[in-house]
């Protein structure tokens, strides 16, 4: 794969990742650690809670966007590095869904006060096998120039 | 514990967490699942990249802030339930750290559509031992009304 520099990126490009698939047990895994409530943890309360079914935290389906960035899905010279971003989760995330992120290039900015570096803006929709969207993130990452 | 329904929140509100040491070994636990890149797993790498030493994936430290808001840091009668939210992570978090949540009301909307319920926008500042922001999140939570 190749790395992309700031010099390599341009508004509407799109990368698409490798896909995960959940089960219950993961979902669970996680939200033992991480997000301890019942509608995370136990099938039974969870039909009986707001999510009427076992979800994945939000938290969790993050954590997988992330990992599917990192294995192919935003080839950034030097790792992805975030500054922060802005999170919506308009759907749950079941059991046995197959997540795949597709990242858009919103907008390209270098830096004026370091030279080597820039902020890309990518829009990061992660969508489940029925190509719902699960998960919308918009993140500004840190990119490099390419070293002359 | 008294758990909170929308009547009982106000704007300026303040909660605070328990705290949570984070280690090397978490790190790199939650790294090679979530965010294997080498700044998040081996001392060596991270000490030659952006970071200059080994620092949490920006995704568990929001785990973390979750993990400690669900208990006990955001008293929510039936659950926390995030709608989506707004992160910035304005400093690493390193082995050894000792991570407190403290979450501020910003704003309480009753759902038009739906008596029963509605939103509160709260922000949560993740800190270190030494008081310095890690994390700020702004989220909007679900929130019910106390059955009449």
């Amino acid at each position: 794969m190749n790395e992309l520099y700031l010099e390599d990126f341009i508004v509407g490009q799109r990368f698409l990742s490798e896909t995960h698939r959940i089960d219950a047990d993961q979902i669970k895994v996680f939200a033992q650690r991480f997000d301890p409530q019942p509608f995370h943890l136990d099938e039974v309360a969870a039909q009986a809670s707001f999510f009427h079914g076992l979800a994945a935290s939000g938290w969790h389906t993050a954590s997988i966007t992330m990992s599917l960035m990192v294995k192919g899905g935003m080839p950034i010279a030097g790792g992805l590095i975030g500054a922060g971003g802005e999170l919506q989760w308009p759907k749950p995330v079941r059991p046995g869904d197959v997540l795949q992120v597709e990242s858009e290039v919103l907008e390209i900015k270098p830096s004026r006060s370091k030279p080597e570096r820039g902020m890309v803006t990518v829009k990061s929709v992660t969508r489940n096998q029925n190509g719902e969207d699960v998960q919308i993130l918009t993140s500004r990452m840190l990119v490099w120039k390419r070293p002359s």
